[in-house]
């Protein structure tokens, strides 16, 4: 299995709470659609943390699992990525985001 | 639960193969003596991603969880954590990783 982790940013003037909801409540739905999507889960950065001198250098993670390469190239190529990252235009910086594709080495389980 | 997302860059001149050895061999073990880690597992990016034009933004994401932030914040303060810091001088890169603190929001199980 292939682990795609998002890190993100949110846009430039949004707010940590706006941020979350349009995420959750709308983005979800909407990503979860991508073709050959095997577990799909957001990682919201803790609002709490948010109240200290530095701030969290990312707003959360998205995590994508793809049975392999192959499909996930697939799913990028898709109308429904399209249609996922035309809603990130509402929420998300891609400019201070970035993507890594991975394998998972369970440790402790 | 909290689950701590901690974003890696491997030290300067060392090759992927030894990055990705040293972390699943030899680092694993020490890091899973943390107290209070619930669940671990190592996301290394994949090497066949290192042969193209634009390499890997960054080598992989270790994924610790914890019951809560204080017993994250206890972990953080352990002997164990200092040792897990002291074995990751021999691997990793500081100045080019970061941590997020994050909630699960489980979207496709």
């Amino acid at each position: 299995m292939v682990k795609l982790i998002y890190v993100i940013s949110r846009k430039e003037g949004m707010s940590v709470a706006d941020f979350q909801t349009h995420w959750r409540e709308t983005h979800a739905d909407i990503a979860a659609r991508i073709p050959g999507v095997r577990r799909y889960v957001q990682c919201h950065t803790l609002p709490e943390l948010y109240d200290r001198e530095t701030p969290p250098p990312y707003d959360g993670a998205a995590e994508l699992w793809f049975d392999d390469l192959d499909a996930m190239r697939a799913a990028f190529r898709s109308d429904e990525t399209a249609a996922a990252r035309e809603d990130e235009l509402r929420f998300i910086d891609h400019s201070k985001s970035f993507l890594i594709v991975t394998e998972e080495k369970p440790v402790i389980e």
